[in-house]
C-alpha cells in the first residue's frame, strides 16, 4: 500500500467508528474511560519500556533535555494521565443537548442538538500523554481520534493507544476499535496527506510550537483549530489600583513565564506612569526579568540605565516564553487597544482599572478570545474555566474560541420533528 | 500597485473597518440599513443603467438563458432588495449576547459573549441582488465584507456598493467606509490572493454551483462555510402512514426542484415496498418525473417498464435540480441510514413513520445538518426556521451548520470581570 492508500484507509475506518461512537450511550463511554484508566496503570510497566525506547532513539537525535524531559513516562506521569481519564469520565456528556428550540407557525418543532463533530486529527509534538489526553477527551464527545505525535515518542504513543483500545474493546464490546488511531508511521508525508482527507477528517488541531502550526494550518485542506502564540499583555489604566496592577502584573509575567497565556508586554497609561512605573520596574527587576522598554516608558525611569534594555518593533510581536516582559507607555485607553489588536495574538488581555465605563471599552474593542478586567491573563485554561479539561486553546473565530473542552469539541444539527409539514 | 497589494490593502481596510464597526450601536446599525434600502430605491435608476451595461457584456459571454435572467435588475428585484434591508434592521441584533455565565470559586465572572467574526468574503454568481443581502446581513452582524461576485456583474454590484455605501455614511457619520467593498476588478488571481490572507479575512462564504464552491475550498487559507451540494432523501419507512409519505416525498421532489434542499432520492423500506411503491411511482410520473430504479425497487413494480430508467451508482450522489428522482427499496432502517450517510451531502434527509424508535434512531444516526421526521426536507431555510434571513447553508462542522441567519454570522469571546484575582 502507498502512503496515500495507508493513511485514507486509516481515516476511512475512523470515519467508519465515528459512526458507531454517536450511538455509544454516555454510561458506555465513561466505563470504557474507566476501563482504559486502570489498565494504563496497570501496564505501566509495558508503557515505560516501549518510552525508554523512544528516549534511546531520541538520544541519538539532538533533542533538546527539556524535550528530553517531555518525553520521559515514569510511574508519576502514567498515574496522571489515568487520573486525567477518571476526571474526563465523571464530566457530563457534552452530546445530545438541547441548545435551541422551537415551534414554528406551521408546527414544526425545531431543535438544535449539540453532537460529536466526526473525525479528529491531532497533531502534536514530544509528550506522550497527550495521546491519553485528547483520545480520552475526544472519545467523551463522541469523535474518532487519529494521532499523530512526534517521531522521537512513537513507540510510547502506540503503546498507550493500544492499551486504551484494549481495555474499552473488553470492557464494552459495541466500542468501535478504530475509535482510537496511532499514525503507525513517522513519514513526513503523513500530515498533508491526512489532512488532505476532507471526505473523511472533519479537524484538526495542531499542539506545539508555532512552527508545527503554520506548518499545518499552511498544508491542511480540513478545518484547523489552533492558537499560534500567546503575546498577552496587562494594561495599566491611570484609574488602576496601582496595588492590585502591581500583582497581577507580577502574576501574569512570574506565576509560569514558559506558558501561552502569559504575559508579554506590559502597556501604562501615560498619565499613571510616573506613580506605576518605578515599583512595578523595580520589583521585576527583583525577579531577574529582563525588561525591554520603549522610549517614553524610559523617560519615567530616568534611574534604570542598562538594568533595562530597549524594546525594538519585533518585541511587540514576540512570545518570550520566558523572564522577559516588553513595556511600553500608551497615551491613554484607545492606544492600548489598537496596541493590542494590531501586535497581540488575539489570546488573553487584561485591563486594570477602576473606571467601569473605560474597562467596558476595553473589553468590548480587544479582539481577543479571553479578555479581563482587574484579573490576570494566566486564567485562560479549561480546569480554569470550569470546564473540567482542556485538549487546547484556539485563537479563531470559526468554532472553539478560547479554551477548549468537552463542548467545544461538539458540533450540532437540526432537528424537525413534524407530523406531515409541507412547504407551501 | 500589483494584485497581491491592492488585495491586501483592501482586506487591511475591510479589517480596520471591522474594529469600527463592533463599536456602532444597534440603532445606528439599524438606521444605516433603512437608509441604505431606501437609497437603493431611490437610486434604481441608476442601478438599471449600470445593469444594462453588464446584460450587454454578457450578451457576448455565451450565458445561458437562465445566467442571463439571473443577472437582471428590474424595479421589482431592486424593491426586493430594499425589502430585505429593511426586514434585516428589523431583527435582533445577534452580537453582545451573554451565551454563558458563570462564577468561578475565586469569585472570577466568566461570561460568554457572542462577537462580530470580522471580515468575511463573499464569493458568489451572477445574481447581483446577493451583494444587497449578503452585506446587509453581515454589516447587521457587525462583519466587515468584501464581495466578489462574476465579472458579468461587475457594474451592478459596484453601483450596489457605493449606492449602499454612501447612504450609510450620511445617515451615520460613525459608519467605516471599507465595511461593505466589492473587489473592482475580475482578475482571475482574486479569489487565490484575497483567501490567502489569514491575517486580515476571518471567513469565507461561497455560493453558486458545486464547481464554483470546490475551487475555492480548494484555493482558500481561511476557513470556508459552504455546502457543495444537496443530495436530500425521503425515507419511508414500514410504519409510515402511506398518505403522508406520498405527500411528504411528492412535496421534497416538486415544491421546487431546482434547490438545494428538494429530494433527489427516495429510500423504500422493503416491508412497505408492495403497498407503497406503485402509487407514489404512477403519482411521480404524472408529474413528469424521471425516475431511476434499483432493481429491487423494479421487483415491486412489474407494470412500471419503459416508463422508468435503471439506476446507477453515479445517482446516489448526483444532484440532478431538477425533475428527476433515484428511487432504491432498502433492507430496512439500518440500509437507509448507512445509505444516506455513505451516499448523501449531510444536507438535509426525512423519515417518514409512526414508530418513535426509529424516528430517533434516524434522527441521531444520520449525519446531516438538518434530520427531519414526518415533515418535508424543502423545510431547510433561513426564514422557515425563523431566523428571518439567510446568507446560506453550511453542510461542514466546524462553525455555523444548516441554515446561516444573523446570529451564524457571529463568534464569542470571554470576559473574565474580577476583583485583582491571581493565578496560584
Amino acid at each position: 500500500m502507498t502512503l496515500a492508500e495507508e493513511m485514507t484507509e486509516l481515516a476511512r475506518q475512523a470515519k467508519a467508528a465515528s459512526r458507531s461512537l454517536a450511538a455509544l450511550s454516555s454510561d458506555d463511554k465513561n466505563r470504557a474511560l474507566l476501563a482504559m484508566a486502570d489498565a494504563l496503570e496497570s501496564n505501566g510497566q509495558r508503557i515505560q519500556e516501549a518510552n525508554t525506547q523512544d528516549m534511546q532513539t531520541a538520544a541519538g537525535m539532538e533533542l533538546s533535555p527539556a524535550m528530553q524531559d517531555r518525553l520521559k513516562l515514569n510511574e508519576k506521569r502514567i498515574t496522571k494521565m489515568a487520573e486525567g481519564l477518571r476526571e474526563v469520565a465523571a464530566l457530563p456528556d457534552p452530546v445530545g443537548h438541547v441548545l435551541e428550540e422551537r415551534t414554528r407557525p406551521n408546527d414544526l418543532k425545531l431543535q438544535k442538538i449539540s453532537t460529536p463533530i466526526g473525525v479528529i486529527v491531532i497533531i502534536y509534538e514530544s509528550r506522550p500523554n497527550v495521546t491519553a489526553d485528547a483520545a480520552g477527551l475526544c472519545f467523551k464527545s463522541g469523535n474518532a481520534t487519529i494521532l499523530r505525535g512526534g517521531k522521537e515518542a512513537l513507540q510510547s504513543n502506540q503503546i498507550i493507544a493500544e492499551i486504551m483500545v484494549n481495555a474499552a474493546k473488553e470492557k464494552v464490546p459495541a466500542f468501535p476499535e478504530y475509535a482510537i488511531q496511532v499514525v503507525p508511521t513517522s513519514d513526513r508525508e503523513v500530515v498533508p496527506t491526512l489532512l488532505s482527507l476532507t471526505e473523511y477528517v472533519d479537524l484538526c488541531i495542531p499542539r506545539g510550537g508555532e512552527g508545527l502550526i503554520r506548518a499545518v494550518a499552511e498544508a491542511s485542506k480540513v478545518p484547523v483549530i489552533k492558537h499560534y502564540k500567546g503575546v498577552c499583555h496587562v494594561y495599566v489604566d491611570r484609574d488602576a489600583n496601582l496595588e492590585m496592577a502591581e500583582s497581577i502584573t507580577l502574576n501574569a509575567k512570574l506565576q509560569r513565564s514558559s506558558v501561552c497565556n502569559a504575559a508579554e508586554t506590559l502597556l501604562v497609561d501615560e498619565a499613571i506612569a510616573p506613580k506605576f512605573l518605578p515599583d512595578i520596574v523595580d520589583r521585576l527587576l527583583e525577579q531577574n526579568v529582563t525588561l525591554r522598554l520603549d522610549q517614553r516608558t524610559r523617560e519615567f525611569l530616568p534611574n534604570v540605565g542598562e538594568r533595562a534594555e530597549d524594546a525594538t518593533e519585533e518585541d511587540w510581536t514576540t512570545e518570550y516564553n520566558d523572564l522577559v516582559l516588553a513595556v511600553r507607555t500608551v497615551h491613554g485607553l484607545s492606544e492600548a487597544i489598537d496596541h493590542i489588536n494590531q501586535y497581540g495574538s488575539a489570546h488573553s488581555d487584561s485591563i486594570v482599572t477602576g473606571d467601569e465605563a473605560r474597562a467596558r471599552q476595553f473589553l468590548n474593542q480587544v479582539d481577543s478570545a479571553a479578555v479581563y478586567w482587574n484579573a490576570s491573563t494566566r486564567f485562560t485554561d479549561g480546569a480554569e474555566f470550569g470546564m473540567g479539561a482542556e485538549i487546547g486553546i484556539s485563537t479563531d473565530k470559526i468554532g472553539a474560541r478560547g479554551p477548549m473542552g468537552l463542548e467545544e469539541l461538539t458540533s450540532y444539527k437540526w432537528i424537525g420533528i413534524g407530523s406531515g409539514q409541507l412547504r407551501t
